[in-house]
């Protein structure tokens, strides 16, 4: 009955099942199943979960299963196990499989090459209609999709695509060469990265994309499911480095992930900006006498700093994605640094507005003490000059930065918002004290 | 010449060049490339270009130009155009595409209703592959994708589905009934969130998701390249949202769009924040007579408050983005706070030793100034606890924000990193002078 069951649901059903039972049950769950069934679904569990799943095989059974999988998905799989582990089950490939698999294991596993498939559709520009058709006939078997099927000429080299009913609805006689549409920018070079394939998927509105070496030749291809995958897999990646979470994204589910392993990627930056803010505390020290001397400048300096923080994360959060999304080409950085400190000017102008007319408007009813010579008035203009300095440099940096981690081969996204805040926090004290001292004469 | 240029180009790279060159000459670009290729233009580009765009070109051009668009495109072509012009482009439709688009407009544009194309590869289960052939054929000029085929019964209920190889390689006199495959929960009502639909797609790695109502008729089907930009938008509202980002996200990318629209996205939650920060300004201010007894509190107390605002940044993001894909239902809430609140603990506990560690071995290398009765240790007992206390509720409450949005129907990334900081800025500046003056007796 769970075995009649387990038939009819679908893989990526029982991938989340299999992590929702208890792991003394995964053994009777994968023997259940078997096999055939297990491969799909093995595919779609986390990386740290594959290789105890594979070890509930015996040799004869992890045959079918590696024979079940498709290309792309052996690969992946092969890499997420462990060295000894990985050459034993090459042993048990046949001989054709393991020569494909060891070849695309050179390719680094987040290149378009790491993520491809070569069983696919593939005809000559010389065929028939009739031709194609007996060859794809043939090929069927280990054809991962014929939704889309690549035309090369006799030395593999890319030509042109067509779709299956284009060679279903033609006569037999047709010549492939007539009816195949041609191939424009829309191919990507085997070491490219993945996200720049899953991008012109995106962009294209393909099914698959052709993968091709520097000679043109058809090498395979990179689907649509896939490139659904690396766009979701790299938001994730960039919403959590943006939120300051480091290391390796982890493939569980925020509540399969351990504590120690949440623990693991959130300490890093939080101890390394605890460090910097000190010497927000430092300035703050320095400058506390101010602070006693007009208690009112107390009221307005969390303000100050934070509004930085704020305003630069918004900046940098902006030009983050708009560079994953490929708006922004590093020639554009002049033309996105003066758009922001506009924006900066403005926001600072308006906060600070804000909060002058609040001073000199409402305050007046607290009776708040001043000291002699000072007035509500000089206190207003001194917060309004240092928030829109504040804001404008903010939002300033907070562009800058990843336009610079760029420039130096790092990944924009390392510019995470709480790293900004923790650098204007600094850059908002001293502003803020200077401008007070000088307006206030303190 | 431009126009052979255009032929060749993708329509999405024509949609990038429109945007590139200035306006002036959008209109001869339109019309060098004629309504047949600017359909699948227009489609690609900013909402608010599009009805410009349309008015390049005559009535009769018009006519061409939306019989030539996929349904569910032209759907979206005229939720983006003002009243008046919807009117006036649906009397250009035939009769037979009026009322489709009139029926699809009724579905709110960010369903799977709004996002389907109804032009499906559609058989009947009775009938046998010749039979099936012979009626793809009969309606392929208007069908956008027959990469999957999709069966119906005399209801036109759903029923299975099969590839176009399922039938190529079949024998005329099969029944479709006896190579379908069945559908299982892979299906989606009209009525459900774009974002449940492109959620399915993900999760089954389809092609083409069924669209249903209520009674299981087959209505539609969402695509794949639907899928991927519903993904990625929502993705990017995210981001934005976490950010601190409000507003309608907009179409135009980062360069194109204006200062003035960055400006509105950013400056409300930047006012309503400025003024949340004059409550730990006004606690900073209440304590300020502790500070100015022992200077050495000020060096710790931009850290402490900081510390917060990133840690509870970082738990609700991560639990932000593992409630959009779909990895803590409502019923874990509180597994999801257990969890957190033990992450916090931990974190604040490692911040504190680092912090009461320094102050207590480096910090007497610096000769600062100490009232009588204070000591080093104290301090760092005190930073300690009090670090570990703002760490810990900030982590505890980052994860609960966004469930408690959930909770009463908003949209969980509201929850924006830089309003917990501003919360917890507050609750941080209170843990640390309470610590402080317990300790420290002050
Ligand atoms: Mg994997
Ligand atoms: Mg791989
Ligand atoms: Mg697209
Ligand atoms: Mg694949
Ligand atoms: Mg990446
Ligand atoms: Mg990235
Ligand atoms: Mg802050
Ligand atoms: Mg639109
Ligand atoms: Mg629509
Ligand atoms: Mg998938
Ligand atoms: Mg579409
Ligand atoms: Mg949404
Ligand atoms: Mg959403």
């Amino acid at each position: 009955a769970v075995s009649a069951l387990a038939e009819e649901m679908h893989y990526a059903d029982l991938a989340h099942a299999y992590q929702e039972i208890e792991e003394d049950k995964h053994e009777l769950f994968l023997k259940t199943i078997g096999p055939e069934k297990a491969a799909d679904m093995i595919v779609e569990l986390p990386d740290t979960m594959i290789e105890e799943a594979l070890d509930a095989f015996s040799p004869s059974e992890l045959k079918v299963l590696f024979h079940e999988l498709s290309d792309d998905d052996r690969v992946d799989i092969l890499q997420d196990v462990g060295d000894e582990a990985r050459l034993r089950f090459l042993g048990l490939l046949g001989p054709e499989d393991e020569e494909l698999t060891r070849s695309l294991l050179k390719y680094e596993h987040d290149t378009a090459g790491g993520r491809m498939t070569t069983r696919i559709g593939r005809i000559f520009d010389n065929q028939t209609v009739k031709q194609a058709i007996e060859m794809l006939r043939r090929g069927q078997e280990s054809t991962e999709t014929l939704s889309r099927i690549f035309v090369v000429d006799q030395k593999g080299r890319l030509l042109g695509k067509l779709r299956f009913r284009d060679l279903a609805f033609n006569t037999w006689d047709t010549p492939v060469r007539d009816i195949m549409r041609e191939i424009g920018p829309e191919r990507v070079l085997a070491t490219a990265d993945q996200e720049e394939a899953a991008n012109m998927l995106l962009k294209y509105d393909l099914i698959a994309l052709p993968v091709i070496d520097e000679f043109d030749h058809l090498l395979g291809i990179v689907t649509h499911d896939d490139a659904m995958e690396i766009l979701q897999e790299e938001s994730t990646e960039d919403i959590e480095k943006i939120a300051g979470i480091g290391g390796e994204q982890s493939e569980e589910t925020y509540l399969n992930t351990s504590i120690l392993n949440q623990f693991r990627r959130r300490a890093g930056w939080l101890t390394g900006l605890a460090f910097v803010s000190l010497l927000s505390g430092y300035v703050m020290m320095r400058f506390g006498s101010i602070l006693s001397q007009v208690f009112l400048l107390s009221l307005f300096l969390p303000m100050v700093v934070a509004a930085g923080g704020n305003t630069g994360g918004q900046a940098s959060t902006m030009v983050i994605r708009a560079m994953s999304l490929g708006e922004i080409s590093p020639g554009s950085a002049g033309e996105v640094a003066w758009k922001e400190l506009r924006t900066g000017f403005f926001l600072g102008l308006l906060l600070g507005t804000c909060m002058a007319l609040f001073t000199v408007l409402l305050l007046p009813f607290f009776h708040l003490p001043m000291p002699p010579g000072m007035s509500l008035a000089k206190v207003g203009v001194a917060i309004a000059i240092a928030l829109t300095t504040q804001v404008t440099s903010a939002t300033f940096l907070g562009s800058l930065l990843p336009l610079g981690a760029r420039a130096v081969n790092l990944d924009p996204a390392v510019v995470s918002a709480p790293a900004i805040a923790a650098i204007v926090d600094v850059s908002g004290m001293v502003i803020y004290f200077t401008v007070a001292r000088a307006i206030l004469g303190l």
